[in-house]
């Protein structure tokens, strides 16, 4: 098979101008075993000593041997089982090199494991990372920090906030930058928060405030908009320009680019067993919410007028907007929800009903100027291979 | 900012024909969680249904609770311990759609992480699958079963094989092929095989035999350069055709296809507590031992005419030809090491040095026709990013 330098790669792409470095194959193919690499050629082993230096030292806790051998250990206390999240981030997808900043795509990343051990309400005890990126990413461009070293910054913050070690993980060159994070954590035996447990009369809340992580999306694609110079038909993919955001737009795109996982939260409720179920809000209200109640067998009323929406950010987004990550939870009546936890505001959105035919799964109640008082209220997530 | 389409996607690749699928974004960035969805878009909720319901019905042992919440969980006996390993495999790196049946790139993929847990004697307890694909690739094609189908026939026959329920995912869509595996397996407390424990003095083992994986590639090499027509500059992305392999050729290919990774011998070996050092040979004996040894903080000697070569296969193959996932272990001379474990060969191959400054980390004796007796063993594996 004839490879064309430049004009076609072995995928199918044709790149104009070639790509920074050509995939090489066959050959006995990399694998770095657990982020480890016994063999001395610059680039990676400077990326893994990086990474790994980073990573957590010591070692304490759960986790009992990290990055370097084949696989991670993690010894847990006989009262608890262990969570397990897997999530993918993909450039053009869930992330662009040119709009967010490499530190808030790897906050982001690591952002999306924790919500979802949040929301079973588990303690982190070891993240993996796995990260496929072209080459051109790991080296420094005209002295400025390659893009990795930003990614590992944003990432490894986020990390040392939430006392979350990096266990291991694996690395790879790609034409195109995927992340794929995994994270493990630690809940007492029984006490995880499902989200098949919510029962008709219950009542429905969330954390925080809603449509923020879309309202800052807007935001940040009308900036991308108009202050660009309109770009060239093929774009120099080697070198993908961050963007350099004003300072009087962080405090409406902070939702988006630095959204904060609700750990103590959910660690709070599965302590004092409050919530009947519970999930994260990474797809949007209305998606998450019919995830729920899909789950737990049950419909659910939304009270339009009682939800907590962010001061940016409009109806539309608050139920629809995704990657507030937030937590959604039901209660039963005679639980004592507090208007806070761990200084988070708490605020009841609706109520669980009986499924009924000819009754929206979920429904929309006391919309403002709403043609109707009650609407159902669609999933508007979005759906990969449609 | 303008999208052309059929010339240039988002991420500065230009493409001809278009890619079957648009990037979309900005959008409420799909996240399966868990590979859950509830948002009925027929293509990918076929593709999880088909996913969840060969998962791994019904529940049982340690995985409490599998794909379709925030989490999967798992649960060990008080006296265990996890290990946990994640490998990404990508094409045009780790396999190559015109050369890889579907149902060998499934196999390989899970494969890689089980021999992960083999080399630590770790008991499959879970699975997580990260996928990325084009979205023709979960489609049929003029009648064919789509790739996704023969992908996870490969995937499901292995993991049936050795016990191992997908407990969950995520699932994306992306311009090329990216596959993410994570496994979870269970370990007595303490008694995980490590790369950090050979002595000098001890003695070095692998199973099976060396080389069979790089003889099937390079066989395979030659297939598609001498039975392929010439291919048009750039081929359709759409379309990637599997190979037709004849069957006269599958013995030969058979241990690059389908890899079998040494479980019953890694637990085998744990449960005696007999090795006291142990990896598995996913990128070559020499890269291996050197991993082993650097960790281990030793030198060592390899035995070229005690080597088990493949009957297909060269000394510089089983050497330095990665994916036998074959297991290199170390044991003290005392040990009662077996001819077999698990039905499957044990062959001493050499022994483990002092580090002395002057003599090479491994070395390599008794060589057919070389020039010396004694050779340095240089690690010809191979990094990202160089």
């Amino acid at each position: 098979m004839v490879r064309k330098e430049g004009k076609t790669s072995e995928l199918g792409f044709c790149t104009k101008p070639a790509p920074p470095a050509p995939l090489s194959f066959p050959a006995p193919y990399p694998i770095l075993k657990n982020m480890h690499s016994g063999r001395a050629r610059p680039g990676e082993l400077a990326l893994l000593q990086q990474i790994r230096a980073r990573a957590v030292p010591p070692l304490r806790g759960p986790l009992r041997l990290g990055i370097g051998d084949d696989c991670a250990l993690l010894r847990l206390r006989a009262d608890e089982e262990l969570a397990v999240t897997t999530d993918l981030s993909l450039a053009g997808q869930h992330f662009r090199l040119d709009w967010h900043p490499p530190e808030s795509i790897g906050h982001r990343t690591l952002a999306r494991g924790l919500s979802d051990l949040a929301a079973m309400g588990a303690r982190p005890v070891a993240a993996f990372l796995s990260l496929a990126l072209p080459g051109n990413l790991v080296q420094n461009a005209k002295g400025r920090a390659p893009f990795i070293a930003r990614f590992l910054d944003g990432f490894f913050a986020l990390a040392r906030a939430y006392r979350t070690p990096l266990a291991g993980g694996d690395l790879a060159e790609s034409p195109i930058p995927v992340a794929d994070i995994v994270l493990a954590g630690a809940v007492r035996r029984g006490r995880a928060l499902l989200r098949s447990g919510a029962r008709p009369g219950h009542l429905l809340y969330v954390t925080g405030t809603l449509g923020g992580a879309a309202a800052g999306l807007a935001r940040l694609a009308h900036w991308v908009e108009t202050s660009r110079p309109a770009r060239a038909a093929c774009p120099d993919p080697a070198r993908p320009a961050p963007p350099r955001l004003p300072a009087r737009l962080q405090p409406f795109l902070a939702p988006h680019l630095y959204p904060q996982p609700r750990i103590a939260q959910g660690l709070w409720l599965a302590r004092r067993a409050l919530a009947t179920a519970c999930i994260d809000l990474s797809d949007g209200l209305s998606t998450d919410l019919a995830h729920l109640c899909a789950e737990s067998h049950v419909a659910a009323e939304v009270d339009a007028a009682a939800l907590p929406i962010h001061s940016a950010a409009s109806l539309e987004q608050a139920l629809h907007g995704g990657e507030d990550y937030e937590l959604l939870f039901t209660a039963p009546p005679a639980a004592r929800v507090p208007h806070r936890i761990a200084g988070v505001p708490i605020t009841r959105i609706g109520r669980i009903l009986r499924p009924r035919k000819g009754r929206p799964p979920v429904a929309l109640v006391n919309v403002p100027g709403g043609p109707q008082s009650t609407q159902p209220l669609n999933p508007q997530g979005w759906q990969h291979f449609s």
